[in-house]
């Protein structure tokens, strides 16, 4: 009988769609990183910003091809040929779709670092970490070495549930944002940023880069939550109708905190997104919505406080952006994916607090043993007069308006 | 017997994802209007634009989710938990999807009133215009209320066929640019705009916005027409043909008209879009071209006959190019849809019309009422002086390029 | 039995939903191509280079539909109505997406022959190859007139092998680039480009244009490459990571060659995905990297060469990134393509080799004489005058930052 085994062949080939679909939507994510940090530097630095990403990812690829993925599913692309070629269709396009999360930690560590750090050494920062932090604690959750997140693993054993993060609140932002925060301290702030004892911000180059770079984010983002579904018959409308709500409650949020601020209300949305991947799965759109407009709030109050307050000189936001929100998200999820809260239970609480505090320590850790250890080598930041001059002429000996020059 | 149990899977998990491959497109789409709106307003109105649209999106995925669309449709989100998030995942992902066409409303009208008008007015207008006039007459096409599309409706029963708009050329685009009609005219034309007796039309930002805007209004197109066809099998190769000749008419039409003006350009493309929504499931691809091509003429010359000899300062001309070119739309499913033209036919040409101008009716009603009262409450323009000064800074209290002001 | 017959109608809905899928993407590169000229030329011809992409586009869909997609494949959609409508679905979806392809020829063209070609022989131009030189090579390799690509074919029948173009490096990039070579050199470099015996570089518009450009190409390159399996179960997701590895190589590769030169950089992306077209679905992904790197590093040293030594003023590179370039993917799945080197097998050097040279000598001939006969009749070039002026006064009667004039 030739029907099942047809059907067979389309679930497998649905499959590679639907997670080539995500990969490529997650993909064009990171021409927002770009444009986000483009838009938010000066116009000094903005080739500078406009290289990194798409390097990151070049890097990123190869380091998640040949040690992230590997190590952290246990299945490599480096057999001989034919045979393998043809049967790891579906491995080669999950391979794709996580890469696209994996370079998001180099991105999001990026932004923090931007306008006083040399190339090189962000470069290798960001290549070690795809091949370690990231993979070991994906691994942990998601992949072959699942103790947190697995039914029969260590937090379902102490708590009843697994660590549960569905799109990566944790897995992915949190872990960036909290991977950021010692490289951002360590490089140290921007010259004049607090200068005489006053914090004076920079002005920015563009708010339309920084509008283009969130929407590339926020058009990406469903293919980041929806396809996290990983097989076609497992995709659930309610990630959609949820991330649209935490983006809208977010986008609201740190709007009214922020008096109609064009550059908050946009990364409002984005924290939104943030926060929801964790429990996108399992929360009712309602939660979601109060999520997201947390999530803002979180995000408008934690940029004024860490720059402002704390003189943390993080350009972009990105350590509230993607470290707080996102672990706020791994908490929420064991909040309101609860079913007395509405959601669909399978969660518990302390796991997801464990879960979010093992992220936070490993990120911490390691960031600090990598970037101290380049920080002694290579060194991190780029001298006084190359800083003044921008990165753009001293690193990529261009301009980002050449004719403008003549 | 397995078969059957699994492909109805499959078929329920295939309808899920082409939905939100189509929504995710629409909502790329917005990042067209906010660059579009962008390129044609002045630099002090830019962050204006950029955070209008995304405002718009936001408060119209709240109130389209909890008014607009149990209105048109009778499905709320709202039930307990479970059960209710398990069962609707086609219908949370048909609700993101119609979402996408209704925050076109406070989109299409944010084009017209660029420049002068206040933030509340535009977001709070938006919002019950997502909740009332689109959703009525959406219920009446689409949904509960189908007495004017139903194959045993009113129409149907007095013309033979119902009223028929496949991808929204009446239902979102009309109702759009008819709905803007009143305010534009309630708020009045932009300071100097026409001045002692004379027209002075404005020159605008940037053409590479126009582009950029265009380009992503363009290509999210795809996700309007093809993904309208609401479940997968259903999918019509047709619809993307028709779309593709009808987006190549305007744009050539327009380009013949305009003496290749860029603006014209693209946006002679997108009236051919506008124009072919209706139909597209119906014609055959040389009626198609027909239909975008009369658009394109329709929306230069309409531009300038609003704008010029009307003085009505419609600033993106969204009227000529949603409202009108979305009536034409609407008419000419009814002409090119007949079998003797070369259509599939089951359409009538005087169904066509009444359910046009029922839209044009409805709109101007309910918009004249909705601004007239938000006019003689909050009212709807800012202060000569915060017009002279730019909306970006009397609103949202920031400049589009910060760094410049050093 | 109900089961097959459903399974077939989803099969046929799933391979059209594919192709427009990947139709829609590789439409955004156009985007892409657009940005990418406004950005690499001087400020006075970016609307020219915004118009001439979508003009060439709506030309070609016009073209490629009456007489391109006839000639190769034999296909018309100008029957009578309903049964022609109903039953070509599939076709009207391959129509799209091969669209996509030929209109790539006349974007390549665009960005060899900026800022001094008069616009209507560019159209010209650009039709007449859409329905000459494009299609009957593609009809050669892939379509009626298959003696190059057939396993049965002249060349299968000489070397063991038909020429293998998975996704066009030979087909759509090749070709395109060698077209391009003879207009470049008839219309001659840009006033003031060699000058007084100096190469004088002339300095770009943007940057960030380019870059912007080029995301919009690197993410569209997945619709290209993976939709080329043409119907879903034949969907490859080593296609999808053989892409990711040529991109990633060719981007660093052309960074270590070029010193971090951002321009260089996303070049050398495009020109490892160029590359990587014609093997992608039989190399390895070592192998896909390898391809991807020799091209960014044949685009820098290529790019440098044709410019600064042969003085052909080629002002984005059109022809060492699509026409060398693609020579080199064609060649490269005649060399990693072989099961000893790792791949699927089934190609043969000579094969690739011979396929490449008849594509370069029919482009070659095909564009002189179409060109040639332009230049004679209408003429190529703008004035001296309106060259100084910039394109986008003299053709488009405007500029792209009117607010600027003021």
């Amino acid at each position: 009988m030739n029907a099942p085994e047809g059907l067979t062949e389309l679930v497998s080939a649905g499959n590679v769609l639907f997670l080539i679909w995500g990969a490529v939507l997650i993909f064009s994510m990171h021409a927002g990183f770009a444009f986000l940090e483009a838009g938010s530097v000066r116009k000094k630095n903005v080739v500078n910003a406009l290289t990194k990403i798409p390097t990151d990812w070049a890097v990123s690829t190869l380091v998640y091809f040949f040690v992230g993925f590997p190590l952290a599913y246990g299945i490599t692309f480096l057999g001989s040929a034919t045979g393998m070629l043809e049967d790891r269709s579906y491995d080669l396009a999950h391979f794709f779709f996580l890469l696209c999360f994996a370079a998001v930690i180099p991105a999001i560590i990026s932004g923090g670092i931007a306008e006083r750090m040399k190339f090189l050494p962000h470069v290798i920062g960001g290549a070690v970490l795809v091949a370690t932090a990231y993979p070991l604690f994906e691994g942990l959750v998601w992949g072959r070495f699942n103790v947190l997140g697995a039914d029969d693993g260590w937090l379902a054993g102490a708590f009843g549930a697994g660590f549960h993060d569905y799109a990566g609140s944790v897995v992915v932002h949190a872990m960036g944002g909290w991977l950021a925060l010692p490289v951002i301290i360590m490089v140290g702030a921007r010259m004049g940023r607090y200068l005489d004892g006053e914090s004076r911000p920079v002005a920015i180059h563009s708010v339309p880069f920084v509008a283009l770079g969130s929407w590339f984010l926020m058009v990406g983002w469903f293919g980041f939550n929806v396809a996290s579904a990983a097989t076609l018959p497992k995709i659930s409308g309610l990630v959609a109708a949820n991330s649209l709500m935490a983006m809208g409650g977010g986008l609201l949020a740190a709007m009214l905190v922020s008096r109609r601020d064009s550059v908050f209300v946009y990364n409002g949305a984005l924290a939104g997104l943030v926060a929801v991947c964790a429990g996108s799965d399992i929360m009712h759109p309602v939660s979601a919505l109060v999520v997201g407009a947390v999530a803002g709030v979180i995000f408008v109050k934690g940029f004024l406080w860490a720059n402002e307050k704390l003189r943390i000189d993080d350009v972009l936001g990105v350590w509230p952006l993607h470290g707080i929100c996102g672990a706020w998200g791994g908490v929420a999820a064991g909040i309101f994916g609860l079913e007395s809260l509405g959601g669909l239970g399978g969660v518990s609480f302390l796991s997801q607090l464990a879960g979010t505090v093992a992220c936070i320590v490993i990120a911490l850790v390691i960031s600090t043993v990598v970037y101290g250890l380049l920080k002694v080598t290579v060194g991190l930041r780029l001298s006084p007069g190359e800083e003044m001059l921008g990165s753009d002429l001293t690193i990529h000996a261009g301009k980002a308006y050449p004719e403008e020059l003549i």
